[in-house]
């Protein structure tokens, strides 16, 4: 009897071994902790298995196969989202992606680059940056985010005011749908295809369209020079205000970068201080790039824009090492939090940019109400705001406490006609504060183009969308919430 | 008898007239003359009615009823389309969005402008260009198309190259659905909503999947400097070179241009010559903008590159004026065609930048076989070719050889890696060449998406998509051209 349980295995993982090889198939318990969640820690569930295949006819026979057995399943790169798209809710299989992770072609003279989904994004640039190119969009986790992630949460970054997020640089995709059958979508090298555009459709459907298998991307000139300017503020409105004021000026910077006050304190207490000074209200770090006599102009042009302001301080970088001081503290920036709290919760809303001084002051006044300090950490030019909540999940009610917060900063960004997502995705986090920009109507629209591909839900289910039928009762949430802020 | 016969009208036309107003409904056979077709002149439809909403309410209406009546539509802005999008097929009622033409708001702050879909492209950058902005999709007929018709053909312009097509400058859109419900897409100034990219989605689908009522455009601030340079080749490859060496260079032309030798002969004889020598066989006309320091920089790189590629003559515009004779000449372009030939076709494919000096030659072999001159007026930054087939239409047959020859150029596009259209669209024109680009499989994941909004096919029927169940019949077809041409 013993030795009989023994060797009873699960014959779905017989199945997984068979397509993939014995080694790229996890299902112990001890294994797949790893794999409970990605970078939104708070919500976590147990896989079934994870699987490991090395190309996409091994994609496609695992998807036919679990397809065929009705098992719902997850593609994942690297886990660093920001919102759980890779997260299992129990029982999904993962199709991790991360052994597909070559660079395939880079064609200087057309600028494009050919890329597995398991492709880290920060190698594409330093593989190509000898030759003077690089690949513009550029996240916070740049050195761990694998390609493929970012197609699947059109990810952002620092440098995406001026140069768009990925949508803008995906050229070209070779696609699994949850049936197994595998399409090409876009043509290399070609942006513009006749018929509807079903790439821009896949990028940032996050992971709930098809899986992606090759990626043709465009790459951009690296540009002859580039100047960081760093201002302090003493009033947050007035640093708003400049941030305005540049992009009023004609003046389209690289990145245009903002913390608050708190936000300061963490990354002067973090891995790489600089000396901002910590009594500042808000301080604006801002790179221009372009020809060297046009930076030279802008730099100038900032300067004078912020005093106008009154600055209490601006200053151009003396050199490459000094704006890559600045950078590197700015980079440590969420992280930055675990040096002043012992939990911190980070949200991701959009604003018209107009809005940012009045959206600033309602935060304030949320973190009044809930006793939970928040710090703001932003692209500012982008009216991409992320508010990060500090709390400590050890004291009872604060956790809840921090997430009540969270979705109070949304809906203060959706009632100025923003969004509750700039770059991190909707995932599990986000998906019934759906409803304070998306009508029923819309909602359904959406779900209808869902089941074109992903028909029987198996792919990535329950994320991205509300709970149908759950409608009338979040209404009503929302409303008594609103009752609340009253 | 003869009394009661002529009380009869239609009661499609009489419920029509009901919901927009009796003025508002043109159903009589010598006012629908006008809408047989739109630029594309060689496929023509005669219309049941066309209507004429002032606002979303009776598009909707409008739209219900036609729906409720199984009636198809089509949607129609100026009717500039180049292939057949707002043509009628026959029977279709003609929805014209001419009326609702207002400039709806303009937030300089935001940098974005509100229009109905009937307000003419170019209007909307003469409207701000005294606060010093612009809108920068500018196809060529940009003082007549409306910005409705620039959407949902996904419009282009000259100055693509650097700033993009129609998708990457609108940011909403209201749209009335074929079943006559009324969505937004998209949100006032936020670029990247979350959810599926329906916004995207729309935008190219050439009037099959709703009809927008209103947009949001992204507007740009008018560049502080501007260059144009003109340089002549005596070489078709030298000049495809110049090209290559320019953005390899790292510049990004606002434009670049090339004519051929036949178009030069075009455009000088027809209104705006300006001395162009009838002698060289490549001309490009480049336009660089941004801070001044910038342009005059790259403007002599610019020259430099076109020296190293023995340039007959490179010069520099003296003034605005000059370089404003230079562009009124270009933009003659496909009409002044009719100075050289009785007809033309125009044809619109797109190839990666680096295959120009292979394609031009086999499109000068197809020109060889079928004995019709083709001008080539082309966006050469962006590989978008426009050759031109000159015939006479009163000679049998030549009307057919020019069609067969415009569907061999995008055939050379296709093989080479590039697209059937890059501005233009599919409409009536294109549809079977769709299948040179797309598997059956891709374009039937086209057509479930168009179920999903337009499930009963009544808005613009017909259009876009290849015949289903003609495949067998036209791969043959294809490969008999293709045996044909070896």
């Amino acid at each position: 009897m013993f030795r009989k349980k023994k060797q009873r295995v699960d014959p779905l993982i017989q199945h997984l071994m068979a397509v993939v090889g014995e080694k790229n198939v996890l299902y112990r318990r001890e294994d797949l902790v790893a794999y409970e969640c990605d970078g939104f820690t708070l919500c976590r569930g147990e896989a079934r298995a994870v699987v490991f295949p090395a190309n996409t006819e091994e994609v496609a026979a695992v998807v036919r196969l679990l397809n065929r057995e009705n098992i719902p399943f997850i593609a994942r790169g690297a886990g660093t989202g920001l919102s759980g798209g890779a997260t299992p809710l129990g029982g999904e299989v993962i199709v991790s992606l991360v052994k597909m992770k070559k660079l395939l072609q880079v064609d200087f003279e057309n600028r494009i680059a050919v890329v597995q989904p398991g492709y880290v994004n920060l190698k594409l640039t330093q593989s190509i940056a000898g030759e003077g190119y690089y690949y513009a969009p550029d996240p916070s986790s740049q050195s761990a985010c694998t390609i493929g992630g970012n197609v699947a949460e059109n990810a952002g970054g620092a440098h995406c005011l001026k140069y768009g997020v990925t949508t803008n640089h995906i050229l070209g995709a070779e696609v699994v749908l949850p049936d197994g059958k595998v399409i090409r979508l876009g043509e290399d090298g070609i942006p513009d295809l006749p018929g509807y555009d079903l790439l821009g459709l896949l990028t940032g459907s996050e992971g709930t369209l098809g899986i992606i298998t090759e990626i043709t991307v465009r790459i951009l000139k690296t540009p002859e020079a580039k100047q960081t300017i760093l201002a302090y503020f003493d009033d947050v409105e007035e640093g708003s205000q400049a941030v305005s004021d540049i992009i009023s000026a004609g003046i389209v910077p690289a990145a245009l970068e903002m913390m608050d006050q708190t936000a300061i304190e963490a990354v002067e207490s973090a891995n790489f201080p600089v000396g901002h000074p910590l009594d500042v209200q808000a301080l604006l770090l801002i790179e221009v790039d372009g020809i060297a006599a046009e930076v030279r102009e802008q730099a100038k042009e900032i300067v004078e824009v912020c005093r106008r302001r009154n600055v209490r301080e601006v200053k151009v970088a003396r050199d490459e090492k000094e704006a890559a001081a600045w950078w590197a503290n700015r980079k440590t920036g969420f992280g930055a939090m675990g040096a002043i709290s012992p939990d911190y919760l980070v949200q991701d809303g959009v604003i018209p940019r107009s809005t940012l001084p009045e959206v600033l002051k309602k935060i304030r006044e949320i973190s009044q109400d809930t006793g939970l300090r928040i710090a703001n950490i932003f692209h500012a030019g982008d009216g991409n705001l992320h508010p990060l909540i500090l709390f400590d999940e050890r004291k009872p009610g604060e956790k809840e406490r921090a997430l009540e917060a969270g979705s109070r900063c949304l809906k203060v960004c959706a009632d100025v006609g923003g969004s509750i997502t700039g770059e991190h995705g909707v995932g599990i986090e986000k998906k019934e504060e759906m409803r304070f920009i998306f009508t029923d109507e819309e909602i359904e629209a959406q779900l209808r183009i869902r089941d074109v591909f992903n028909s029987k839900n198996l792919l990535n289910p329950d994320k991205l969308f509300p709970k149908p039928g759950r409608c009338a009762e979040v209404k009503k949430e929302i409303k008594e919430r609103k009752l609340a802020e009253v």
